[in-house]
């Protein structure tokens, strides 16, 4: 049906690509693109053989020009930007020389600001329709799965819904004291930026970590529940109407909180370098040399995540609450993609995202979230493709 | 009177000097010897003008011929050793050589094993008696003043002394969230070592912190203090006649130990070189150029040290408790000699025991535990030079 640009070599790629493999009758030809092209061959080694035609290639994503020549040299119907966040206006400058469909799991961030905000991308808004293409934003699994839950609960379940609460729980565990899924810097942010939430038309701060709560999760049990800021707060305030509260939940185990806030106390997460033996060397990067390297957690995560959302609203006039919800199992995915749960629940809905576009279900012009299109394929497919969804009509709620 | 070669230049080698020169009549002249002759000579600087005169001198500890060839060169009447406990051996040596009286504050360890023991400077005795000259072993304030107090307990308030609770209390303030007062390898150690305790003739081993209890100072508060070996219980059991009971206990704050407990955790603590950017790097040096000088830590030290001991026993029959302490202030110390009162609370009492040894009060040919001199004149001299006592007759015990 349709050849599909991956641009990335990381983990949620590797994910992408398995998924697509799995579906040759829509992705007859992918080229997995990046800056180490090593990475993008050691993929196409462990997948090629089946019915979807693998290729790489070498790519810089910052570069314009060398993203344009892949394209017209490949020709796809589809760029799968599964690469860094900073990566993806250079990417959708790119699709929109060449009139190719765009889509993404994180929103553009500025290398420098560390801000999300989705109005750089939104800015492409007008061009894509110009252009007559689509971008579809945020097709992981948070931003992403709960966009499409949301809509689904809107188009099935609810007349109006008043309140959102996402609930993202990680509890896997890989059996080290301290160790990081990705990049500790970002697992510092995460903890130390301000609070966000959206309530009656505006978004209210809150100190870092300030506000908590314990919530008994589906096959993970009780957990420490944190309000953080999260990017699709932006656009399901913007794109679910009437809904006057959105809040983003994340758990943290006391344990990985103290060791995050020693390590940031004594220093060894500081970017500044400092002098050591005639050297400069910035600590942070000391830390993440003699943390467990990232790739080493995949095979020893155990447990599940959680994530879901909770919504209360109003059905023929009565009160209605509504839970939605995916149960991933670290070990079962990385038996099947060699990659745990974290990267799984994002590259799978990057996957049915271009899916849902390469087959026309998904398809108008424009730059759009995921809650703005029709859900009801998305969900079959989460359920067939190995994200399969619960409902409660009876949840607690969280106050 | 006489002439003491103070060997060290460190913290608590500045105190011994800052004290000798307060009491010229005893110390007529001094030389400050270490293998950085500069830091000699900075304390020099300081404190010339007065009528102790001072000489510099560069040495290293390890070398006995060099200790004895600066020996015979300005021929002390006593050595006073505040290099490092690894040191004590090469410096008896080169007294034993140069007829030469000693003394130290903290006992021989072997480089490799970081076992406290007495066995190797016992094993001088023989030798110090024939030579005819004095070695007065743990002259600072634990090992120290807590035997002079057991001295002047047993002499003066019990007939026998069944108990002894040794409490060191540290209550200063660095304002950092975590930093090391000396070495963090040392403070892991602490922590990481099991403790031990004596009872009824034999030492009993306990998991490391395994043993806590909350004691309540006078002038500090309730604090957490825990179990741990230390060096003069091995002396104490043998010189204080009758005991069964001799524990060692030291605060250690919660906040103190979940900082070196995730420290370790993430394997910044290690003394294994890693691979960093092609070079070699020892995470615990690393963690040392991360973490503030301990020398910037003086200057910004508040509160206070108690340090005590509590007896329980008999006198006339009846049973009998006594806790004799000092309460030392981080910031008076600085203020008088530039050191924080960790540094002072040991460099004072070496003073004082060169003192008792110049002037003829201790002096018997062997090598000694200062529990084995006449406590007296050393109790007057410590309400004299900075580190007064205080008696209770009624203390709560440690269970």
């Amino acid at each position: 049906m349709g050849k599909a640009l991956i641009i990335g070599a990381g983990g949620v790629a590797s994910v992408v690509v398995h998924k697509c493999c799995e579906v040759p009758d829509v992705f007859e030809e992918i080229c997995i693109a990046s800056r180490t092209k090593s990475k993008c061959d050691a993929l196409k080694d462990k997948l090629d053989g089946g019915r979807t035609k693998i290729q790489t290639a070498q790519v810089d994503a910052d570069n314009v020009p060398e993203l344009v020549a892949l394209i017209n040299e490949f020709k796809p119907d589809i760029v799968i930007n599964v690469a860094l966040p900073y990566q993806d206006l250079t990417i959708m400058d790119a699709c929109l020389e060449t009139n190719v469909d765009y889509l993404d799991t994180a929103n553009y961030e500025p290398l420098d600001t560390a801000k999300f905000e989705y109005k750089w991308q939104w800015a492409y808004k007008e061009k894509f329709e110009q252009a007559g293409i689509t971008a579809l934003l945020g097709s992981g699994f948070d931003p992403g799965v709960t966009g499409v839950f949301s809509a689904y609960a809107l188009k099935h379940y609810f007349d109006e819904i008043h309140t959102i609460d996402i609930v993202d729980a990680n509890a896997g565990d890989h059996g080290y004291p301290f160790a990081t899924n990705f990049n500790p810097e970002i697992n510092i942010r995460e903890i130390t930026a301000n609070g966000r939430y959206y309530e009656n038309g505006e978004f209210i701060e809150t100190e870092p970590l300030e506000v908590k709560r314990v919530y008994d999760l589906p096959e993970i049990g009780p957990k420490d529940v944190y309000l953080l800021y999260h990017e699709e707060l932006e656009s399901l305030a913007k794109n679910i109407t009437g809904v006057n509260k959105i809040r983003f939940w994340m758990t943290f185990s006391e344990k990985y909180l103290m060791h995050l806030r020693v390590l940031e106390n004594v220093g060894m997460t500081s970017i500044e370098p400092i002098e050591f033996e005639g050297q400069q060397i910035v600590p942070l990067q000391f830390l993440k040399a003699v943390l467990p390297d990232p790739a080493s957690l995949g095979p020893r995560t155990k447990g599940k995540t959680n994530i879901g959302c909770i919504y209360q609203g109003t059905k023929d006039g009565e009160p209605k609450t509504y839970y939605v919800y995916n149960i991933c199992d670290h070990q079962e995915c990385y038996r099947e993609v060699g990659s745990q749960a974290i990267s799984y629940t994002t590259g799978v809905p990057a996957m049915i995202g271009a899916m849902m576009m390469l087959t026309g279900k998904w398809k108008k012009p424009g730059v759009f979230n995921i809650e703005e299109f029709d859900p009801d394929p998305f969900m079959d497919a989460l359920n067939k493709y190995g994200l399969p969804w619960h409902e409660d009509f009876n949840p607690t709620l969280i106050d």
